[in-house]
């Protein structure tokens, strides 16, 4: 593995299973085994590599929601929302536990203290919500949504429910399973049963 | 006011506008105006004023989600509910943006880092879900709830639907309304409509 993806991937497995201001840039120097000045050679700061840790999971998460592409309106919509749970089962496997999702915990770390990583969460979040608007819109469109329920609100509901969901598991170390029948009675509330 | 409850109101707000392993004892000590020997006195380490600040948090809320005992069950279970969004305009007025839930803020940054504060995060967390599900189930005994929405899996859903609203507000800087309003909806499609 070249050095720049293996500093990379350290500093993703820290920042999940500790937290962002937790550790330092020498724990992610000693943790992908190379010096300060490697680091520096690839990364300007802590946040910069944060930014690459955050295209590493948007780009796992991407992959596994474009795999649900040209299915039924309503299976789709199942498959788009419930690919975090197939992460969040990854990661329970990988750290035997549920570690939170990796845009709740730098969205709920650090929001409050650095700006341009606010942004570029809330940038990343904001790209899945509109994959489950389009999922919802395309499930509109074929009335599988029951009445009343309003397509772009309903996606902004999945996200919110996801993160509320690996966060309580997370806090109560309860399994991942609990988070995938959870978005799965979520979603029952609001898909015309067949 | 008391040092000790000096400190812990000092602390609640620093935590909670930046985060908590961001902040030092060094900075309660300043924001409080105490030296570090009387910071000592009242409290052993900074995860111990944590568990005041929780405690602090959990009173206040508790005494708002007290204060729709003996409604209309659908209203009580709206009221129950709906006191985080009181709590977060109050932020919102305070700091000027929201800043998150003090439990899911902590829950998301120490769960990984601090066993004993974890444990005491979902021990809150756990109460509300009970006073919620207390709700829920008045609310299913007098049929307002939907047909096949199970009490208990209703109220876990609906602490999870607040803490994911809240994160996606505070990570994109959204209006405390917009919680608000997402939380309507979301409870709007498990009650039967009036």
């Amino acid at each position: 593995m070249q050095t720049r993806e293996r500093i990379v991937r350290s500093a993703a497995k820290l920042f999940i299973t500790r937290s962002y201001h937790s550790v330092g840039v020498s724990d992610l120097c000693a943790a992908a085994n190379v010096h300060k000045g490697s680091f520096y050679h690839f990364f300007s700061s802590k946040a910069d590599v944060a930014k690459a840790v955050i295209d590493l999971h948007a780009g796992e998460m991407e992959q596994r929601q474009a795999e649900s592409e040209n299915r039924d309106p309503a299976v789709r919509l199942l498959a788009v929302a419930s690919a975090v749970t197939l992460v969040q089962t990854g990661f329970e496997e990988q750290f035997g536990r549920i570690v939170g999702c990796p845009f709740g915990n730098l969205a709920a770390e650090l929001s409050t203290t650095d700006k341009a990583l606010r942004e570029y969460v809330a940038a990343v979040l904001g790209r899945w919500e509109a994959r489950l608007a389009d999922a919802c819109h395309d499930a509109a469109e074929h009335a599988a949504l029951r009445d009343g329920i309003e397509p772009d609100q309903l996606a902004h509901a999945i996200l919110a429910q996801i993160q509320g969901l690996i966060l309580l598991a997370k806090v109560s170390e309860r399994p991942a399973a609990e988070i995938t029948s959870g978005l799965d009675a979520f979603l029952g509330l609001a898909l015309r049963r067949p």
